[in-house]
């Protein structure tokens, strides 16, 4: 297995189109699998906001109050408002926030950056629906190859951030060992592999946070011939202990 | 960046040295980082054991009985008896065993393996002390490459299994981008990336988990010349609010 980054990338524009971009930089075989940072296809889907595109709901303001008394520092009710148009349910509003996307996604602040905007806006939402994303960037590739939308977020337990995914297309989410057999011949129970996250980990790896603009890597030399597997990465909640607790849950400093 | 596994490693034992093994069939570079699962370091340690070794407690009898109840399937408490003795904290009894290990890491069972162990025992205990674990074979290879040592669990929020890092040695834990700049020239805030868990997720991507028997694999051309970064990887309870959540709450089917 090899990744490597995509080199040549321009800064990219609402309206652009990744898959031409890529096509004419360094075509992606239909084999490789194609890693691509959620900023960029944020940026090319419009995806960027002013501040002052969002008037702050009473439920806003009294977020941005209580963050705002716990840090010490002044937080935008703004911000607040993108977070909550963003999301269907927040998991933790205090000390931060902690919610669900329309999309099913877990994230800090729904997921919302403020680095590498530019452009003149505020703020980055993810991609409304990343697996439409990806599914249209890897129709329009000519090769049609897998592509995986990834982000990085912190998790529990665990600190740090880490690759994962929000989107991906031509590959399933998970790659199921269940009747496998181990060494021995006994068959293996419980193994479902979340092969796409572990992918936007290992790019990770190569495409950088920082100033290095390298939002693309290709995974060559990985892709098995058969790939079992199913199309769910977020738990549904009856099956989310974590978030059942989370729910009843309130910080208490 | 390329990612290889090392062919030909036997079965391993109680006793073996996994350094010299790895040495002799395929020496890893001063800058490959070499990932092993957790289960060949486990062997080599002799930590497969027999279930009669465990003798139950009332705790764990009742927490047997209870699983035994929630699932209709036997449940036997001499293996809940092991999970106990491999943990600081149950942060989860019911309806399964999320556990603290002495070293740090949460998972469920303490991370104790039914499959691929072999050798006439029921279960496989995780290291000791991975890190030190890692250290060991680190400082044993010729080259003296960093080491992961990894393991696979599920985590909330998102379905399946991914690869993680539960020992690792002459490589820091996290890469910290704090003070770099984005393409705009701000400073990014908060952004600490757990490097050794996603390398453990992009081995696992090689190693697979059924009987093809590779447990180690070497990633090439990747180490960066400046690493900085630092080696806290398990969250402290203060700073981990699902944790914190876990607490409180309690299964209600």
């Amino acid at each position: 297995m090899r990744i490597r980054t995509v080199e040549g990338i321009p800064e990219i524009q609402a309206g652009d189109d990744i898959a031409s971009i890529l096509d004419s930089l360094d075509s992606p075989g239909a084999d490789d699998v194609v890693v691509i940072a959620s900023t960029i296809v944020s940026k090319a889907e419009g995806r960027s906001r002013r501040l002052e595109e969002f008037t702050p709901s009473e439920r806003a303001n009294d977020i941005a109050r209580r963050l705002c008394e716990r840090s010490g520092e002044e937080k935008d009710p703004r911000f607040a408002q993108a977070v909550l148009e963003e999301s269907t349910e927040l998991l933790i509003e205090d000390p931060f926030l902690l919610t669900v996307t329309h999309f099913g996604h877990i994230g800090v602040n729904a997921g919302i950056d403020r680095t590498n905007v530019g452009d003149g806006s505020d703020i980055l939402l993810l991609p409304e629906d990343p697996i439409e994303s990806a599914r249209r960037i890897s129709t329009h590739l000519n090769n049609r190859p897998p592509v995986i939308i990834s982000d990085t977020s912190g998790r529990p337990f665990r600190y740090g951030q880490r690759g994962v995914a929000i989107g991906w297309a031509n590959i399933p989410a998970t790659r199921d060992w269940r009747g496998a057999t181990d060494r021995q011949g006994r068959t293996l129970h419980v193994t479902v592999e979340a092969i796409v996250d572990e992918l936007a980990a290992a790019a990770n790896l190569v495409t950088g946070e920082s100033d290095e603009g390298r939002p693309v890597a290709y995974v060559e030399d990985w892709l098995p011939a058969d790939l079992d597997g199913g199309d769910r990465l977020f738990r549904a909640v009856e099956s989310d202990f974590v978030r059942q607790a989370l729910r009843g849950w309130r910080y208490d400093s």
